[in-house]
């Protein structure tokens, strides 16, 4: 067909695939099935009726600056907004140190982009979030997995990949993706020290920090780099850039991410966010900001809290009440995920056939792990959402998974039985 | 400051400067200066009352979609509207030809990053859109320059650069920016027999095609590409991919672009968008397709042409009034822009900080001129926006430029005179 374009892709795009994520998600729209697949937002939770305020205040207020170009570094309320947000968490921020981005995937991208030359390695945890693979792939990363457990990642396997000198370390502290695990408070130390002894900075992505439904908020790292080592140095950031997003908190479908860095730092982001796509829609960053002020956001996050508590409890009991007792999986104090371990020697991607005949659906593990990096971890663990579906679904969507499992691990000859739908 | 990030900046950010043009938009933004350095739609013809109506209609009726994750090709109904829109210029698209950018700007770095290599050279006019210098030289392009006049691209100079085996071409055949020139129907069709007969592809970009004040709209190089030279083989895009977006008809607050391409080219820079920003806002794409449909947009397009048709006569009888007949300038049939040329051995440079002094603002000519490309073109030339500013306040600001021009033209010792405002 047009090989006329084939013959001239570059160099960055051979290998480039589609999420796996996003392609089971065709899959798993069937009606018919329940899918823990997505990492979706629950849609009864979007506060509909105050966007459509707030899409009228602005509308009627301030449309030829909602409407019009804008600033590439975002809507100046909205940054002071998250300035002042994060502050609550010990983050020393101005407006200056916070870049809004077209979602927080856009945020990795803008970081691919500044750091990673090709062959750069990138250190990650085992597993990881697979849209960090995909933004940092493309700019040619290598990577160091270290592996994590349920204190998060393994600071004490650090020293070794940490000596043979990646550009940077990507890090989810909280409530990770697709752990559910959360690092600890001596490890986040620990990583913070190990970080400035060999002179390598941390991206801290924390896009479900505020969805903690137990225990304290533990320390950014962004906090703990400046508090314990660079206390009088002056400057509120160092050694750590922090990403978050509204996507959790008020709706992904306004693609509002934000990035909180050393000021000369946001700089030069902001001048390759100039020619990645200008600015972020100005329109949905002033909604965004009428939606959140005064207190709602809060508020909101709250509710969040509450509705995804229970999903999560629900899930939890669920798979305690159907699933059998070799399978394992983790306990997370917040956010979307939890991370399903199988008995050595059972597959996942035929798991992952059988259960689609029980419609019901999951993301195999295999797409959490960089290349060359505990690849074949994934094949024994999954991932499941709890933040989508509705309690009765989550309860019958385990009970169906659960069949699956036991036909799985009961049946050597199952391979032979599920062929007509391996599709 | 922050060393540990600066010396890890990546390869292809070294020499990446900010956009001179958004640089000078911060000093053009006083009040007392009439800018014609933006290239801003009127704010006075957004469409608010629909805007208002449509995202009411949207958050009522679908609010759980809207404010979801939504799929990296963009928002079906949308595409599929972009598709028949387009059909009316002979460009035969479907839906999955079509995929939606956050803005054309991501268009045009996305297609950076399917194609650039570092050292591949890209063939562009002379001058060109600086927002695609500045997204391809991310990806360490080079260029290859061919210099155009009031036909557009000089498609007789073509030959040479096009031996030397650019990666592709970039052109934009309708008003452009900043030359507000339009390329010939002859060489239109020259221009796409010879990237034929040198395998060369060719993006087309076509933010203004719609915005045309007289004469009849010119078709599409998609188009003669098609029905010149693959009649028969049944694709309906084939060396050609075509940019265009809603900035300039509907908002460029929105940030909606579009990328119409093969489908296989589409696939590709979808996968490339998903690790870029994941998609573009669900939310402003169906409201963008609430505002647009049954017809408005259309009837809107109509207003806009008249009101900025108004403007670019008054400013073209302003400069015809006040400016010496040794400045030409170039009668754009559309768009925003015209393009002013001063006589030899005059400084674009010094003429701006002269006008600032006058309190009027445009572009210097150099931004627009790949590194390398005829730059010493740049020193003469400088780019207007007519559709900005009120009729009034256009005839105001080419009064007050005509006074820094002719200074400048009159005085040897100009450059002393301006050193107190030359911050």
């Amino acid at each position: 067909m047009s090989t006329a374009w084939t013959s001239r892709y570059a160099q960055r795009t051979k290998g480039i695939k589609s999420s796996a994520i996003r392609e089971l998600l065709k899959v798993t729209q069937r009606p018919e099935i329940i899918s823990f697949a997505g990492g979706l937002p629950a849609p009864d939770v979007f506060p509909t009726t105050r966007f459509q305020e707030a899409c009228r205040t602005v509308l009627e207020k301030n449309a030829s600056q909602a409407l019009q170009y804008g600033a590439s570094e975002g809507y100046e309320p909205l940054r002071e907004m998250v300035a002042r947000h994060i502050a609550r968490y010990g983050i020393k921020a101005n407006a200056e140190n916070v870049l809004i981005t077209s979602g927080s995937q856009q945020a990795l991208d803008l970081i691919g982009k500044l750091l990673i030359n090709a062959g750069d390695r990138v250190l990650v945890e085992a597993p990881t979030y697979l849209g960090a693979l995909q933004a940092f792939n493309v700019y040619g990363a290598e990577y160091l997995s270290v592996l994590s457990d349920d204190d998060g990642l393994r600071t004490d396997l650090l020293e070794e990949p940490l000596r043979s000198g990646p550009k940077f370390m990507y890090v989810l502290p909280n409530f990770q993706n697709p752990g559910g695990t959360t690092l600890s408070e001596g490890r986040r130390e620990q990583l913070v020290l190990l970080a400035d002894r060999y002179g390598i900075p941390i991206v801290e992505d924390d896009p479900y920090g505020q969805l903690r439904y137990e225990d304290e908020h533990l320390t950014p790292l962004v906090v703990l780099d400046r508090v314990n080592l660079r206390r009088d140095d002056g400057y509120s950031i160092g050694n750590v850039i922090y990403l978050s997003t509204f996507s959790k908190t008020l709706a992904p479908g306004l693609r509002l991410g934000w990035i909180v860095a050393p000021a000369d730092v946001i700089s030069k982001i902001v001048q390759l966010k100039q020619g990645a796509d200008l600015h972020t829609s100005t329109f949905t960053q002033m909604v965004a900001y009428e939606v959140a002020k005064d207190g709602f956001l809060d508020e909101h996050v709250k509710l969040i809290r509450k509705v995804y508590c229970e999903r999560r409890d629900v899930m939890l009991a669920s798979l305690k009440e159907f699933f059998p007792s070799e399978v394992t999986w983790t306990h997370p104090k917040g956010g979307l995920f939890l991370w399903v371990s199988l008995p050595k020697g059972m597959d996942c991607q035929k798991l992952f056939q059988a259960a689609l005949k029980e419609n019901v659906a999951f993301v195999p593990g295999d797409s959490f792990y960089a290349r060359n990096g505990y690849t074949e971890e994934g094949n024994r663990h999954f991932r499941l959402n709890f933040s989508y579906g509705q309690p009765e679904q989550i309860r019958e969507g385990i009970r169906r998974l659960s069949i699956a499992v036991k036909e799985q691990m009961g049946s050597p000859r199952v391979e032979e039985l599920l062929k007509p739908v391996q599709r």
